[in-house]
């Protein structure tokens, strides 16, 4: 498997541009503001996400004058809508650094990912075009309702397998087709086109997730930086709990667990039978399912530098081990 | 005092296709959001803030099929803000209505304020100025910078009637000048009177404040439809406090309260005390000077159905009781 970072080696650039961007909004920011904006912005996330603006922009005008302060937008807005998840989840860690709430309280976290919706429509804003603010703020909404999906099917056997599918497709795909569809648009990319790079990113989002909640239970605390099978501790049904109840009525064991929460030993067993039946596999060649379809759409764009690297990445979602 | 759908009679007809305007975003949302959704529509405010918007456009072009989702927009981010705030506070009740963290619990009121800043942002993109958005994210950028400086002043009696001020800007004013200043760029409003119209929007905003803090202490539960001094309870310090610490040395007293929460005798000292001296006549003087300044902004446009109106707005802001 190629490492992340070589994949992107044709934007690092770019990246360093929109680093500058994103600590830029310090400047506006009070003291108090500040010491919170600074436990969300350690980082350590991927940077997936602008990587795929600037990548779509590559096929046509590449305006950097734009795809620059979009791309820290579309980050920003990842970062606010994580802060406010690790309030809903009253998660204490994420990436091996305490949440901002486990540091400064859920008021200030609420308030700070507030901010951080503000400062990325701001800096969305600062593009001029009004189709990709109306594009950001579709995504927020539709972020929004699958969070509420999520928070009413808490603790609830009955999701069905197309319920979390539409569930992650609004939680996570959404903000990649943001990142790929902005990117295009400020390229002055032809419809088709973007339309194929939005098809491209709802079945690389699609993947993405699907491997991130199998990775909730397959991975190491050390790998994830936060607790394993966080997930179903939340009462957050995922595709393996799915396949689990689907095929190996094994509802008795999941239930008891949700019954009993904080049951180390019962969580040990969900966790040990979704790695003995072949549902990890099955999990697998759903996410590859969608990388296949992801690959294929690049194949129907014009020929550019950011080909190779799309499929890359594609491929990296299935295959990361964190 | 002449009563407020009086004085808002020239906007009757524009205020219901607001209204109608709000509930189409129902037509967007799954069956879960919506049952969150109604509980933050039931409404009981006054749509001060859409009134601004209708009446600053009706200097220039009036532009109505710009107006109303702009009056909706900034209806709707009040709204929202209103929604994270009772999370903030664990507020039980407002408008005589129960809150929708006391009905939902704080999770999907969390996800419901997320839900309503994206629709307003959508309904303020829908107008496709690009100007307008920019001042909408500006706004509720402000907004969480005031809530922020509160949470972190909260219990503090070093608070300074500067940042009481600063903080009243940010928090409510600021939405007022949003309100105003959006009517009137959508209306193709020349600069100096957009600017005069900024003014006057301050002005009530920082009056309407300041008369509502005042308010927390004197009104009864059932005008405020919430307790009596909940300001206090929650630790916020307001203009009547401020004074009474600045005049009549009576920090023991509020300490007291502070360290001793939910000491029910002696809140009724803390209230008694303000009740006593001569503070109330002190913030009326302060809220009445801003209001004058508002009179004195709209005196400086030219003539329009608005003109009373605005100034009959201002007049009300300071004479309310409820």
């Amino acid at each position: 498997m190629q490492s992340f970072s070589i994949i992107i080696d044709t934007v690092q650039e770019e990246l360093v541009e929109m680093e500058k961007c994103i600590a830029s909004i310090r400047k506006d920011s009070s003291n108090n503001l500040l010491k919170v904006l600074d436990s969300s912005l350690q980082g350590g996330g991927k940077r997936i996400r602008p990587v795929l603006t600037f990548l779509s922009g590559k096929f046509y005008s590449n305006d950097l004058h734009h795809l620059i302060p979009m791309a820290a937008s579309v980050e920003l807005l990842h970062t606010a809508t994580l802060v406010h998840d690790d309030v809903i989840d009253k998660s204490t860690i994420r990436h091996g650094h305490p949440t901002v709430n486990e540091i400064w309280g859920e008021n200030k976290a609420l308030i700070l990912g507030d901010y951080l919706f503000a400062k990325a429509g701001e800096l969305c804003a600062s593009t001029g075009n009004v189709r990709v603010m109306q594009l950001f703020c579709q995504t927020l909404g539709m972020m929004s309702l699958g969070e509420m999906n999520q928070a009413f099917d808490a603790f609830s056997l009955k999701v069905t397998r197309e319920q979390y599918l539409d569930r992650i497709c609004k939680k996570t795909a959404s903000l990649f087709v943001l990142a790929t569809e902005s990117g295009a648009i400020l390229s002055q990319t032809p419809e088709e086109s973007t339309r194929i790079l939005r098809d491209y990113s709802y079945n690389l989002g699609m993947a993405f997730q699907i491997v991130d909640d199998l990775l909730d239970f397959l991975s190491t605390e050390d790998e994830l930086g936060k607790p394993v099978g966080s997930d179903l501790s939340q009462g957050t049904i995922t595709l393996p709990v799915i396949l689990l109840l689907e095929h190996h009525s094994e509802s008795r064991l999941v239930l008891q667990y949700f019954e009993n929460r904080g049951d180390f030993e019962t969580k040990e067993r969900v966790l040990e039978s979704i790695r003995i039946f072949p549902i990890i596999q099955e999990c697998y060649d759903i996410a590859m399912s969608y990388c296949i379809k992801a690959c294929r759409n690049i194949s129907l764009l014009p020929n550019s530098v950011s080909h190779q690297a799309l499929i890359d990445i594609a491929n990296y979602v299935v295959e990361r081990k964190k």
